[in-house]
């Protein structure tokens, strides 16, 4: 590979030094990067950018000189080890065995391991804790692994700055957490070696979260989307011989929906009266949930967004209705008949005042649901605290709620009693999507107002990946002091 | 309490520290806790994974130390007094009194004042402030307040990890905010002790900012909701014993929204042009506005936000019409008319270019807003500066409040003049509406210029709870040195 | 100027300190300011407020300290420069030479230069390079010029709170940077000293990285507009002489901005491909891009922000359509027809299959662009990592582009091949959008992947101003270890 592609700057705007080196190599401190790999290359951009001396320790120092900033000094990682106190160790797991001739000579400094597992949780120790194995005289911090080689490079200042460390030595870590300040990132501690394993699935993470409250979501909209093929589809061609399949793409999904819609919001309340009720019952709130209940609150977040996509979905769908060929065909051939048999005047009051009303509670709805979704955003949520934040999940999130369940409530109005709604003996479709949020809704808030504003909001606090027992939430720091005694 | 609670971690994904403790004790630095509230609990859970050594203060050791993390050493309060030189005070601060026997061991020692007010502006001195007279020999910093025991035991990675301090002794807050790094949080100096009341206070806030707008906003939409009754709804009835009760739930609402956000939008402009004559009266950029005005500026974010709301709203509300069974209705009884007394051939071209035109200037204002919208949340409106911001606010924002202007202006056409649509001498509402925002378009943009950047738009920069005083915006680090001299 | 101004805070909740200054004076470290401006104010306010002791240096000391917080100690630009060991400089660049006299109490001390450049890239050295020149002797640090004086006395709880940095001595650089901490602002260092053009270009940007999608956007709409209307405005007045020209605000508009969606879409994702082909024929990842695929590559995120916005107007628009005055009309004279000739039964079901269908997946599209745009906000976006952020760029990017273009071709049916399309020889509108998506889903996914997780996506990782290349993003931190040799 020719020499010149990384002496040239990657980037155009490039953050690299320029100008006399004067100061540094007085009073600079000296890093260590031990591997010649991409990751070692920005690495050392990086540290020389910030004003640090590098030494890059390599086991072909004059083959890998040219892949380094000029201002780094590539030598062999014997000498490497020797000089640096703090020494970042960028080779593959595999190859920390090939490191085992530094043992003395990294005795007693700072190795940063800042390797990524290759999948999730794998069997045995963690890669650092395998590093510190390997050198039981050195200290190991695990960190910068969730740091790209290409954020190093451009700078820390879009997209995520946090660096993930942990480490069993207070003082290593506190001066890798200080590096990491000059190179531009902020340090999260994570506290002891033993949290590595976290720290290295960080990356390697696929919204985690989202698996379940997407499969569960999927699973709905097929059940009712099939529910309402038979209902609304199947059951006029079969009786009446009447082909509607035209219905398939927009009207039977628009019926599935707001179903989803309805179930998904309603199971994002129900653990929230669950965990109520159990806490009423059992009395203590140090007594733990039972798991499916703790993963089924961490949920929550995840599952009141897919509720909204839902409802959002729905208004589309509802709103494209009059705009289709088929409704303007309708319309057409009522005219017709209207016109050849009469009646004249056409107008059914009860209708049209069921249809005024479920569109304008619908839309209220909507309205809340879409302010809960805002406020889920991080940025946003971030800037609320405690009180105004239980305030829009518990308040705002159940009066979503109950805006919904009527406004499917007046969409049903007397038709859950007619036997022509039964096809098939299976009952219109917001008869189902209603039975959970009436057993909700009859949940008493007092219940909800007994978990002590854990939010039984579909968007627990400050929540991404972090999991919510809902009671450490109640007595959060709005509330601690009165919790105390 | 059964023991084993506190010992098993609260979270599945536990960050506490597992494995030897050899380094700490040695090397890592002690920090003391009164009390064994919730809070001081998860303090100790939080300190400890960040790998300090704990020594927490009981007045009951051996009962409390099982709710600790066994690395905690949970010992009476003098010893935990006397041991540590920065400690938290986990008290009620109506407990505060019983600590008075510690005076001499605390002397000379940082105490960190984690409690919150009762309620926001209590009298008398903040909780900071009394410990900081009950104990005149000790250094008191206040902070950790706004986080809740839960942050403290996830760790801060997600949600808000600012930590606002206060304290006259510059070197103590200087510990306490390296505390606060070490536990992963960002602390933020709010200046002397004195500040403390802010502190206390921010916890307990509900939306001050939004409380005027909002009821602002409502105000606004019941009188204008009451006015579209009397005018559309009970002047037919009354006059021509029409029944058209059936417009309350849409037809109203749907006049009455666009009228609200027209006037928020408008009262998002004024203060800008009021502040920018009263400047240009008064000549200096020293003397202060009213506080009426100043508040009035503070609010413009919210207002246009509201603006928004209500814009959006009707925008929805408006797609539903030709859905709603009621303008079916209307349709076929027209097409009946149509052709039993013709005319066959139906088309006003005036009435369909009024309609085109205003209904895709309407879109393109809402198009406008919705980017003024997006700009508002914090984390995109932080990665603007101040001439991208200042664009988006008085170009966008006034571009946005002329097109509304116009769209309004359209769909009024020439009915403002035309005697049948004075309903019990009442104008038609968009008339009302328009009255504002043309004394706000009279305003000459010059002036809104005189106010050299300070954002006329609905959302002034980087503010949440922030007041915005916009000269010293004006006066911002784009411009500063031509401010000079 | 009244002395008493700035005396009394200028915000309502001040910041500033009050109380006793004891401890001050004693251990808090001493700053100097020369220029008593609007900035060097406000910077006073902030750093007593901080908890440091301030000097300012100015040429008419008695006339200015009224100017200053009581606690700062307002002297001649002498005494300040020698007692502090860091000094702003608070000047108007070209009053630098100003303060030629100082230079030798200034000697060895740290100066931090906050001015900002008149307009982006002049020519000659930046400022702060500037300052270094007249002051060999000192150690000059560029910073705090993208903070404004507002935030300043706010404090910087609200807003953006990075502060740049850079500078090419480490130990002065570091303090700096703990001052801005104390200051409750976040330090990231850009380097060396060369790098103070950039930091002095920040503020003076403007959306510098939307200028070419912008203006590529807005030259595709002129252009399919003139197109429309030619094909489907001008051309039935020549020909058959219909007056269609009020379809001009709604129907011609709402024909161009799916285009133009369609191909800005296909402009995201084309770059990608060049890119990977570029990268398969060169095969090595070392090699640079053409500056033109560069630029074009880093304007990925922002075209596919523009071609969202532009579909989302178009579902606006869409939604409009049935609720016009002219669909009106139009549906009241069919019917007419209909009954006058017949026939009776209106009922075209392959049209109704059409529009059912391509509404649908028009939807499903809409949908998958706004989980794109709502990833591309920072605070969202920054908390996903690299898998899921790669997962919904190529993934869900891809099959976004995969359904609008499904969308067009339904949508199109079997228009393209019926020459009564082809008004003046031109195609409709459709065939020209469906070129280049075409050309682009012609690309190998395959060669996508061979991006080995490069973004073809709209939004590149992590990018707000940032260049994007896509390699090292490729390299990034999630598979460095995989990248290693």
């Amino acid at each position: 590979m020719p020499q010149g592609d990384m002496k040239q700057p990657l980037l155009r705007s490039s953050r690299r030094p320029q100008g006399p080196l004067s100061d540094v190599g007085t009073d600079a401190p000296l890093v260590g990067i031990l591997g010649t790999g991409d990751f070692s290359r920005s690495l050392a951009q990086r540290l020389v950018a910030s004003g640090y001396r590098v030494v890059v320790g390599s086991r072909t120092p004059k083959r890998s000189s040219g892949l380094f900033p000029e201002e780094a000094d590539v030598t062999t990682q014997q000498e490497a080890a020797s000089q640096a106190d703090l020494v970042f160790v960028g080779l593959f797991v595999e190859h920390y065995s090939t490191l085992s001739e530094l043992k003395e000579s990294l005795a007693g400094k700072t190795l940063v391991d800042v390797s990524n597992g290759m999948r999730i949780n794998h069997d045995g120790p963690s890669n650092a804790e395998q590093l510190a194995t390997l050198f039981p005289d050195s200290v190991v911090v695990k960190g910068f692994n969730v740091i790209s080689a290409w954020t190093l490079q451009t700078g820390p200042r879009d997209g995520s700055r946090q660096v993930l460390l942990c480490g069993d030595n207070v003082a290593a870590k506190t001066s890798v957490a200080q590096l990491c300040r000059d190179m531009g990132f902020i340090p999260v501690d994570l506290g002891r070696l033993s949290s590595a394993r976290d720290i290295e699935n960080a990356p390697l993470r696929l919204f985690p979260t989202w698996t379940t409250p997407v499969v569960c979501a999927l699973s709905l909209f097929f059940f009712f989307y099939f529910f309402n093929f038979l209902h609304d589809v199947l059951h006029p061609y079969v009786v009446n011989g009447k082909n509607v399949f035209y219905k398939l793409p927009i009207d039977t999904v628009n019926v599935t929906l707001p179903a989803v819609a309805m179930v998904m919001l309603a199971l994002v309340y129900l653990p929230g009266l669950l965990a109520a009720f159990l806490q009423l019952r059992l009395g203590t709130k140090y007594r733990r949930f039972p798991d499916w209940l703790d993963r089924w609150l961490q949920a929550r977040k995840q599952m009141g967004l897919l509720a909204f996509l839902c409802a959002a979905l729905h208004a589309i769908y509802s709103l494209c209705l009059p705009m289709r060929r088929s409704a303007r065909y309708k319309m057409l051939n009522t005219a017709y008949k209207q016109v050849k048999d009469g009646p004249a005047e056409v107008w059914d009051d009860e209708q049209v005042w069921r249809m005024e009303l479920y569109i304008s509670v619908g839309i209220l709805a909507l309205g809340l649901l879409s302010l809960l979704a805002v406020a889920s955003l991080p940025s946003v949520g971030n800037s609320l605290n405690w009180r105004e934040f239980t305030f829009i999940q518990s308040r705002l999130g159940y009066a979503a709620l109950v805006m919904a369940t009527l406004h499917t409530l007046l969409f049903g109005w007397d038709r859950a009693f007619t036997a022509s709604q039964y096809h098939f003996y299976l009952p219109p479709t917001f008869v189902l999507a209603l039975a959970l949020p009436c057993a909700g809704a009859a949940g008493p808030p007092g219940a909800v107002r007994a978990l002590r504003g854990a939010p039984p909001g579909p968007h627990p606090p400050r929540l991404g990946a972090g999991t919510l027992h809902p009671l450490p939430a109640a007595r959060g720091g709005g509330e601690w002091s009165r919790a105390h005694q």
